[in-house]
């Protein structure tokens, strides 16, 4: 197809693939003459990741361009891949040595209690000793007083990631790829998920101690609260 | 104080400070003449969150004033306050109607089976309706296989969630703006933070289960995998 078609196909205007294509996030078509490129059903799909990731994931270009290096080796790297998109040392020249130096002296001990086998320095290492010298710096630091419950809950999510993963694995056999590219959507766009679903888990959590009514709420439960008229 | 030293105690820079004000991030110092203001306490906390929600939150500028208008009121909003963080409808053009409407009839079946108390249509809710509908459009509808597991991991998060911030609200006796302030780190800083120790604890079960070793793991596992030679 031309890249009328791949655009109209992809929902991605023209100049953007375009510019995909200059940085590198897209491999170049077909040459059929020096000024027309023919495209195939790979780049749609590589535009539909690259959009998921730009629009739901709000992963940076470069980022993208890290990642989707890793996604095309034969062999790819797992943990790298998804890996590059965190983003951390943004926050870092605002954090003062000895705040982030007892951070990673906290989180160390975090993953001793645990016993978990994970890489020091890694770039999610990284991601969580700055939030918590950050939430210390905050004024916040109380709200690090339950990080135990919370690495529970990410051992929890960990294990539904790793089987969902796993069965892809059996519904993809020998196509090592799409289990590599379920890992990656599963992780990064299943962060906005993750999100979401936090966000209203809360608003239930809170509605149900505050006793918050939501617009959603049955009209049955007002007339449950009021004392029977007749 | 003056705006050089703002920057100095901040760490944010001069010319960001002063994008900032104009921007109506932050609030105009007192003017000590037509050119010169002078800041407090108050502008070095203000500026701290700000670069704490776009570097660690990532949250764009516009949607940072949207949620600091929401702060200031006498009375905030909690959860218009971090629901103004959640930025979905970005993808909304790239994803069929029918689509998205599939994805919001299995969401509110989702709300449905858990006895969820939450506004339909508000922000998390259309972010988690644009993942699915992504995650399927991406052919990686099979990843959406144990949601309900995933709800249940936000709602033991959201309960951790909810005690810090009623603890915080006993540790700040009759300070209600610290309670928002506090729900607001929680939330939009603490995303980042979960989002972490889910990649730690990947990167876990999956050395678990592969057998994958750590640069990590101690040099004895080594010799434990070697048969003794003498």
């Amino acid at each position: 197809m031309r890249i009328a078609e791949l655009s109209q196909q992809s929902g991605v205007p023209v100049p953007t693939i375009k510019y995909y294509l200059r940085e590198g996030l897209l491999p170049p078509g077909e040459f059929t003459s020096p000024n027309q490129a023919r495209y195939g059903e790979p780049h749609v799909r590589r535009l539909r990741l690259v959009r998921a990731l730009v629009d739901v994931g709000k992963v940076p270009i470069a980022a993208i361009r890290e990642l989707l290096t890793y996604l095309d080796q034969p062999e790819p790297d797992l943990h790298k891949a998804i890996g590059s998109a965190l983003e951390p040392g943004l926050q870092r020249e605002r954090i003062a040595t000895a705040d982030l130096d007892q951070a990673c002296a906290d989180l160390d001990e975090l993953i001793a209690r645990r016993d978990w086998r994970v890489n020091a320095g890694s770039p999610p290492y990284q991601q969580i000793a700055e939030v918590m010298a950050t939430m210390r710096q905050l004024g916040t630091g109380d709200l690090l007083a339950r990080i135990d419950e919370y690495a529970d809950a990410a051992d929890r999510i960990a294990e539904i990631d790793l089987a969902l993963v796993q069965r892809r694995g059996e519904l993809h056999q020998g196509q090592g790829e799409e289990v590599v590219y379920g890992a990656v959507i599963g992780t990064i766009i299943g962060d906005a998920l993750l999100q979401g679903l936090r966000r209203l888990a809360q608003e239930n959590a809170s509605a149900r101690s505050f006793g918050i009514q939501s617009d959603c709420d049955p009209p049955q439960d007002e007339s449950q609260e009021k004392a029977p008229s007749s």
